[in-house]
This record gives structure tokens, C-alpha cells and sequence, in this order.
């Protein structure tokens, strides 16, 4: 049985403290760098961008993890993505997690470094080098909205989670803290998150963790675009003294379901957040022929500019939720395929149902809904999966199209 | 060496007849019914839409086909798309079909169906069954126009072209017309293109005309979206009296240029049509590893929601041009990639070019053209390929939300 914190997040979990300064990266002064560090060295597992134009920070996280899979902190800035800046920006890198790393007196590719913000410029390391030491004082165990406000680019709102498991063994939590798309020119989406856990996790456990990223960061779409920093870290430092393996398999559930809704609820806020974003869709294919071939329908759709114009329109448009769908290249049967707006059936064997005016109204006053959700079943297997998307509106142009250099 | 014909078009090729007439499908009251007619029974190349859903008319085609690689007519009509209209819907293509046979005393499937707009309502065959005689009536020899604006759904300008090459056997002509993108509610983007000639054409030349596909209508794109009827067919009448293999090498090289240049002259013509298009940009990939890799490269960039909204920002963002390149999939080396945009030099080996102010004005200039080059250029390879697309405007926005049922 798990219960949701109120303001939980990253320093939720037992043995993890945070702090977020304003280093003066940033020209708006907000804050723009943050540490996340546990008591103990975690458990570490993480996922990076699959971009082939991978940032500074994402190359020396990878290398610095392939020795071992733990990790003691992690030193974050927003306002540069320290991308396309070269060997410099590599030694950048390399210099903030040192640093990092002496004045928390901590072994060697002990720190791990993010970096989101303004691509193509070299990091300001002196303001890098003065952050550091005031972050280091200033940790504290209540940081998780410092945390996670000093992490953010142009989001509006802050991106922070926490559950509680209680079990035979004890209390488990589970933190959470991101943020998603923000585009100041020439800067890119770019996501970033963290989750910590005071639950000690096996190394086979990465599995799990890649899983509950494909159906939750990797099951997000705001424009269908990946960014040369996108990554996900998750600490685990087993300071509430029990082990995964110590659970019992219903509690082992419990606890998968828990990080499920952590990484779903952080996710969900990315589109919320996303550019210009009215509405938050989810897109859900069921009766698929497997979970990826539906999970890969469901993003399809999520990324078609018609689909979201016609979200932001408001218009109950199934022409173009099917013809997308057709054009996904996963396998459906028009003839066999239904389609729902919210519990309103609208497509019946790939025929449009003849609604009467009471269906009518329950149908457009779905679709004029902040969040539904958008079923498609197609007939043809047992599997579903769900993607989550925004509408497609003026705001999203006028921000990206409107900083011009 | 050819030339092109001032207002060419279908019946440029000698043998090609065509007209054009209002049969009351569209409430507009604009032409929505087209015949294209060949005095010879011609060799008959067809492309249809990947979409796993499609219209009545290309399920009947494509059976049509199976049967014989000769067509003599194709009957078009466009503000109805027969699409999810199950087996009522085939039989109404199919009625068409054989209608236009009776009509001009041809034998069984000489006859090809092609239809554009609404989706999920009936074909009015009423107006369709009193539609096709006066089509058959009005066909004359200079119907190019008629016939190119007849098939329009909301595109905004006729596109039809056509090309004259003079050999040592004679003269032997290409023409063509498209229709593009056109969004009624519940309707999609389609592609109808009609491509003629009076050159006799082996049957392996099918191969050709599938490579100048994929290099003019699958190297544009709009917003990415496969529609249910997009369809493209070619005609080959051999009324020039002139065979393919007897045109010398470089007599078939040049017809091969010709072909692609009209091909390439409509697939242009639909993205400057585009949905609120302001700009018609080529993407250019060079120093790729295959033809296949830069196409697929320069098609991902162009439905890049990030990198169309720059455009008609006229913001030079090469950010968004390299994160994206770098997430299609294709192999690349950022350190080893150079981007330009028009002649300016921005990325040299993955990192920013210092430009001075000369050189930074340049490229502002670039970026406001009504249309111009991005390439980027790999260096890992020595193939190249371009895909078209157009800008992300308030205007797409607009006529893709504003409809609302």
C-alpha cells in the first residue's frame, strides 16, 4: 500500500540532501545550478539521449558510469547545455564533477554533471567553480523544490513527486524531481530527470527502471524531438535498510507500481508544460498485436501536427486519430478498428457511428476537456500501451518561431 | 536537351485528351470532377499510399493492376475521399470505373479511380453517374488547366507542368498535375499527382519512375502525415512513336532529367501550397553514407516541429537542425559535420563559426528569403539526397484547429 507525499521529491527518500543557488548563468537571475547528493554512495542507473549529437556532460556521465554503477551526487546547471562546445567542453565537464567531488570529499566518477540551457557556447566555469562550494553548504534535507525549481529553463512550474510504501520490512519512499521542454533560442527540449529511492536495489533491477522509462519519459511526446542532453539518473542508497530482495513479491509489485506512478506523474507534468500546451492528451492503443508496436502507434499519433491542431481546435476529429494511425507502419485492420473520444465511441469497424445529438454534445464536451483520453482499439492482439501529448496550438509557434537572433 | 512548356500540362504528350467539370460535390460550387484520357491504351506506372488505411478508389486500382500494366482513362473527383466507407464505398469506385468504360466503349479495368476530400461519407453517385457523360462529352486536347484545377481540394494554385526533349528519333513530351494538402474537416492531406508521356516505356522502367518518387512527392513534406488516398500514376502512350531503347544513352538521360525536373516542378508546387506555408525550404544532405541515410536525414529535419518554426521565424537556428539530424536515426559524426544556410558557413566540425557582422547579415538575408538551402554536410560518406519542406506558421495552426465540428 503506497500513499503520495504532499511537496515530496528528490530529499524525500532517507539519506538524500539538495540545495539550488542562482550562479548567475542564467541573464533572467533565477536560479541555475543545484547538487543532489546521497549519505551513502546509490545504486545508480541511467538513461541517456539517443541523439547522435550527445552533449558534453552525457559523455563524461556515460564513461564515468561504465567503471562503476554508483554514484554519491549529481551537480546540475541550467542556462547552458554545454553541447557542440568540443574537448573544452568535455575538460568543462570533467572540471565540475571534480570539483564536485573535492569539496564533498569524495572519491573519483563519484559526481555525475547535467547540463540544459543555451547550445553551442562554452560554460561560464567561473561562475561553475563559485557555485559549487555555496552548494555544498547549503545542502539541506528540505531541498527538494530548490532542487527542483534550479533545474528548470523556461518551464512554468515546478516538476516534483514522492510516494511512501509501507511494508513488513518498513518504510520505502521514492522521489522524483524534472524538467521538460524549453526552448530559448538556439536552445532545444531538453529533459531532465531524477528519482532516488532509500530502497536498496539490485543491479538486474536496471530492467525495470529502463521499462518504467519507455512507458513514461520515452512515452511523452510535446514536438517528437530529442535533445542532445536528455537524461535520466535514479539513485537508489538502501538507507531504509531493506532490500528489494527482502520484499515480498506483492510488496516487490507495490513498489514497481509506486516508481510507475512517480515516473508517469513526472512525465505527465512535461506536457502539461510543453510550449504553448492547452490540453494534455492521452493516447491510448489497445488490442494491439504487442506493447511496443501500440506504444509506437500511440507516440505516432501524439507527434501528428493534424491530430494536435485539431486537440487545440477542439474538434473530435477521427479522421485524422485513424489516418495516423495507418501511417504509424504498425499493423491494424481498418475494418477491425474502434475509436473512442473520452467513453464516446466514434469509429465502429473503421466506420464512422452515426451519433444522435445527446452523443453529439457528450462528444464535443469531451474533447473541450483540459486532459481525456483518446482509445484506440484495433482488434488484432491483447497488448496496450499509452502515450501522452499536448495539443498543437498558437502559443507553440509564436514561442518558437518569435526569438529571432 | 529539353524545354519547358509555358502553361503545359497532362495533354502536352501528343494522344492525351482531358476536361474538367462542377458535378455538385463540392458545396464551393468549384470543378470537382476530372477525366484524363489516352487515344492508345497506355503502359501504366502507379504508386499508392503506405497508410494501412486506405480508400475505396486505391483498393480498387491496385486490383485493376494485378491484371494488366495498361490504363487508357482515369476518372478523378475531388470533395469526397471514399475512405472508411467499407464495401458500399468499393463498389461505388468500382461503379465509377466501369461507367467511364461503358462511356467510352473501353474494355473492363482500362479505367482508373482516384478521389480527394471528405472522409467517412458516401460518394454522391447521383451526381457522380450524371457527371461522367459530360465529362466524356467536353474531353478536348488543351484541358491541361481544366484538368489540373478540377482535381484541387483547398489548394490555392494550379500545379501542372510539362517538358519537351528533342532527340535524333523526334520529339517526345512529359507532362503532369498535382494536388496537395488541402484540410477540411474530417479531411487529410492528399496526394493525387497524374504524370503523362507520349515516349513508349518498358515495363522495367518501373523502377525509374518509383526512384523519381522518392526524390520529388516522398521528398517533401508538409506535416509528415500519409493520407488514405495519396496516389500517384504515370502513362506512357508511345503516341511519339519513339521507344525508349531507341533513344541513345544520353537521349534516356535526358529524358530521365526531364522526368524528374517535372516531377520535382509539382512536388515543389504542393509545399509552397502547404497549409499557411510562408517559405519552401531545401534540405540538402551531403557526404552522406548512402542516398537512402541523406533522405531519410533530410525528411526527418523537415517535419521537425523545432526547426519549421525557426524557419518562419527566419531565425538561422542551426541548434535545432543538428539536434534533429542527430535524432533521425541516420548515421552521423557531429565533429565531423558542417551546416550552411544558402552559402554561409555556421558549423564547422560540429562547433559554432565565429561570424563577423558582414558575414551574420549574410546569413539573415538568407533566412528571409521566400526560399532557400540548408546543407549539411556529414563528411562520412560520399551520397547526397534533398527533401522540400515548408515553415510551421500561425496559418498551418489556424486552418488545422480553427474548423471545429
Amino acid at each position: 500500500m503506497y500513499t503520495v507525499l504532499e511537496k515530496g521529491g528528490v530529499c524525500s527518500p532517507k539519506g538524500f540532501t539538495a540545495s539550488g543557488i542562482c550562479a548567475g548563468i542564467k541573464a533572467s537571475g533565477n536560479a541555475d545550478m543545484a547538487l543532489l547528493k546521497s549519505e551513502k554512495a546509490a545504486r545508480c542507473f541511467a538513461v541517456f539521449t539517443t541523439n547522435k549529437v550527445k552533449a558534453a556532460p552525457v559523455l563524461y556521465d556515460k564513461a564515468a558510469l561504465e567503471h562503476a554503477h554508483f554514484a554519491s551526487a549529481v551537480i546540475v546547471n541550467s542556462g547552458n547545455a554545454n553541447a557542440c562546445t568540443g574537448e573544452k567542453g568535455y575538460a568543462d565537464a570533467e572540471r565540475m564533477a571534480v570539483l564536485t567531488e573535492e569539496a564533498l570529499k569524495l572519491t573519483p566518477k563519484s559526481v555525475l554533471v547535467c547540463s540544459t540551457g543555451v547550445i553551442g557556447h562554452l560554460m561560464p566555469m567561473d561562475k561553475i567553480e563559485a557555485g559549487i562550494p555555496k552548494l555544498v553548504e547549503k545542502l539541506h534535507e528540505d531541498a527538494s523544490e530548490e532542487f527542483g525549481r534550479a533545474i528548470l529553463t523556461t518551464d512554468l512550474a515546478l516538476k516534483s513527486h514522492a510516494v511512501e510504501i509501507k511494508t513488513e520490512k518498513g518504510v520505502v519512499t521514492i522521489g522524483g524531481a524534472c524538467k521538460g521542454s524549453g526552448m530559448i533560442h538556439p536552445n532545444m527540449a531538453t529533459m531532465l530527470a531524477f528519482i532516488t529511492t532509500d530502497l536498496a536495489l539490485p543491479i538486474d533491477f536496471f530492467a525495470e527502471f529502463r521499462a518504467n522509462i519507455a512507458d513514461s519519459f520515452n512515452a511523452i511526446t510535446v514536438d517528437g524531438d530529442t535533445s542532445t542532453n536528455d537524461t535520466c539518473i535514479m539513485l537508489a542508497n538502501g538507507m531504509s535498510g531493506i532490500k528489494y530482495e527482502d520484499l515480498s513479491l506483492s510488496e516487490q509489485g507495490e513498489f514497481r507500481a509506486a516508481l510507475t506512478l512517480v515516473m508517469q506523474s513526472l512525465a505527465k507534468d512535461i506536457v502539461r508544460d510543453g510550449e504553448g500546451a492547452t490540453k494534455l492528451i492521452e493516447l491510448r492503443i489497445e488490442k494491439a498485436e504487442s506493447h511496443e508496436e501500440a506504444l509506437r502507434m500511440a507516440r505516432f499519433i501524439g507527434t501528428s501536427n493534424l491530430a494536435k491542431c485539431a486537440m487545440f481546435g477542439e474538434d473530435p476529429n477521427w479522421g485524422r486519430i485513424l489516418s495516423s494511425a495507418g501511417s504509424s507502419g504498425c499493423n491494424m485492420v481498418a475494418e477491425h478498428t474502434d475509436l473512442y473520444f473520452g467513453e464516446v465511441k466514434v469509429l465502429e469497424g473503421g466506420r464512422p457511428v452515426q451519433l444522435d445529438e445527446k452523443q453529439t454534445a457528450a462528444l464535443h464536451a469531451v474533447v473541450r476537456q483540459r486532459e481525456y483520453k483518446v482509445t484506440l482499439v484495433l482488434n488484432i492482439g491483447q497488448a496496450s500501451a499509452s502515450a501522452f501529448t499536448c495539443d498543437l496550438s498558437y502559443g507553440y509557434v509564436k514561442i518558437n518561431a518569435e526569438y529571432t537572433t
